[in-house]
């Protein structure tokens, strides 16, 4: 029986997790949970999975989730308090949910725990890749991707000499602006960004999808997952998501893993590996599905995919600048404060204007994430 | 530097066996070849791999060879000579490159010498699977698999559970009648039945595409390598033959192997298993592909499939008498003494004739062959 921790429980990958806990009661117990401010979802959790520890990130939503429950559960509040969880439960694996920057200090905390990582939260490696995975070696904790794109690249990896990877080769759905002109990007709507043929995802992330921000933040994470440089990985979108990405070995051969695209299966597999659980998750089925289709990603339309490859490209403190500008840059077009065209010149300025960081502490990072936050929201 | 006996070296698969150790020869050293008549070719292939023992199964043209060549080599001849050269030369590696069911005997050689069998000549396991399987075991022997669709799943399998296999999915182009009615195999020409549209291989087994008798065998075959009931082998047609067979396991998630349809990636991986050997083979552009297409396959019109599923579930001598009378079918719609459309009707007929065997031992299996061939040639 594993004890399980989820940061960020109320969030779509939050919910799966517990969706995928539900079905295999003999095998995972759920210790804790958190959320940013989602109490009414929390107390539901709470009350099915009866966790020994939760906490709120927003302090007054804490205290009237507290009011409401009127039990002996601990219930945490504020940023610290999402840390503390993570510092001072006891459980062995922890599930990274939380969107954005905010997953990184608590994951470190799980890290230098030594405990399995499954993480969602790409952010952590995109932001301070270098750092985490030193630690991960240091303190022999474990991270397995739940990304499904880096679930796939993990399973395909298994059992293979990671020496012997010629490149790797994320799938890309396009999201929902692939057959759009890049003129199209001028006047998009949010709900139009919204709308993803094939995944029900967050609102930060499907637009992250829209623009293919959201496949640079993976190229970054895979960089650190897999320890490959950015000119052995490669970008081929694949609209029906159905093949979640390849490796390609230095034979030639290629090897992909496929499926519904259900976030369930990635994260039972992160938190069951090295064993594959039985399930009734829907099979994919071929023939009703007939078609597969690949073509080139558009880097021209899609600038961010271009400015995150740069950004790895840079390394030190660029990747933190370009997520920092992102998630900043998000924000406003959910709040139809900038066009969908902005996002990228947002971020391309905050690259631009920001100084550059070698190698950059962890200190260093939470500054740049701060400076590049304020820049941006202080710019546009 | 590993020593390779190949077995049928003037074949198709022959050919680009020996393709496969030019392009590595710190690797691997050609020990011994073998033909059934093409002296010419076996000539080239000894002036270039200069090997120890050779031996060709027609004997007059091993006398033949043996006056040309003026050498000091040994050259064995008839059936007893390539099975003289499986059990008495010095080697690591066996390419059982050999078309149909001659292939058994110097197989089970090499399999009691505990050697390595680098498999193409799937009629070994289709007519003898279990007394194969059996010694391969007894004597700590190995089998890799160099058909295209069972090196995908072995390779699909490396590190992974067997016991958590759901079902593997087997990949069939379809051959150059998928889309042509049933009634046209009435009248199909040798010409056009040996038009694959993705392979180029012998004829034998181009007009198995054809009737996908082929897949059949395959279907047998993976049984045998992979210990797999009839259930939890599927046949889907994959008319691009990029994904060359897939894997699903008990969570629902698929690994494939995808590669061109060269036969030289899986016979490298049978010899240099576990490694990966750096190769400069033509690489798999998807987006130069684009499209990829899936069908169930029409099993009213592909007799031959669904005879060689019944042959499976029947089991002991049944799979032996489908792949005999198959053998001289195809011979004689070769020949232009059958047409296509028989071919399935003569296998029908032998499986219902001929006396089911339960558990027949390797003289039983040697006897049914003779009497399935001795059946097809004499009644039709």
């Amino acid at each position: 029986m594993k004890k399980v921790l989820i940061l960020g429980s109320t969030g779509s990958i939050g919910v799966n997790s517990l969706n995928v806990i539900r079905e295999h009661p003999d095998k995972f117990q759920v210790v804790g949970i958190t959320t940013n401010s989602n109490i009414e979802l929390l107390e539901q959790q709470i009350n099915e999975f009866n966790p020994k520890i939760v906490a709120v990130k927003d302090v007054s939503q804490a205290k009237a989730l507290k009011k409401r429950l009127n039990s002996s559960i601990e219930i945490l509040s504020g940023e610290d308090g999402i840390i503390n969880a993570a510092l001072n439960s006891d459980y062995d694996i922890l599930i990274g949910a939380m969107v954005g920057f905010s997953g990184l200090l608590p994951t470190i905390e799980a890290i230098k725990k030594g405990k399995r990582i499954a993480l969602a939260n790409k952010e952590t490696l995109v932001v301070a890749g270098e750092i985490v995975t030193g630690l991960v070696a240091e303190f022999s904790a474990e991270i397995i991707p739940v990304d499904s794109e880096h679930s796939a690249i993990y399973q395909c990896l298994v059992g293979e000499n990671l020496e012997e990877v010629e490149k790797i080769i994320l799938t890309a759905s396009g999201g929902p602006f692939l057959n759009k002109d890049k003129s199209f990007f001028e006047n998009a709507t949010v709900e139009e960004a919204l709308n993803h043929p094939n995944w029900k995802m967050g609102n930060k992330i499907t637009i992250d999808s829209a623009t293919m921000m959201n496949k640079g933040l993976e190229v970054i994470e895979a960089h650190w997952l897999f320890g490959l440089p950015a000119e052995k990985i490669e970008v081929v979108v694949h609209p029906q998501s159905i093949i979640h990405s390849m490796v390609q070995f230095q034979d030639g051969s290629i090897k992909a893993q496929l499926g519904l695209p259900d976030m369930k299966l990635p994260i039972q597999y992160a938190l069951s590996f090295p064993e594959r659980l039985n399930n009734n998750f829907t099979r994919t089925n071929l023939p009703s599905i007939k078609t597969f289709t690949f073509f080139e990603p558009d880097f021209d339309k899609f600038e961010c995919l271009s400015l995150a490859y740069q950004a790895l490209r840079s390394g030190g403190n660029a990747p933190c600048i370009l997520n920092a500008a992102n998630e900043i840059a998000v924000e406003k077009f959910l709040l139809g404060k900038i066009k969908f065209s902005e996002i990228s010149k947002i971020i391309y300025e905050a690259l631009s204007k920001i100084e550059h960081q070698k190698s950059p502490s962890l200190d260093d990072i939470i500054e740049c994430d701060k400076i590049t936050r304020d820049f941006v929201t202080n710019s546009f």
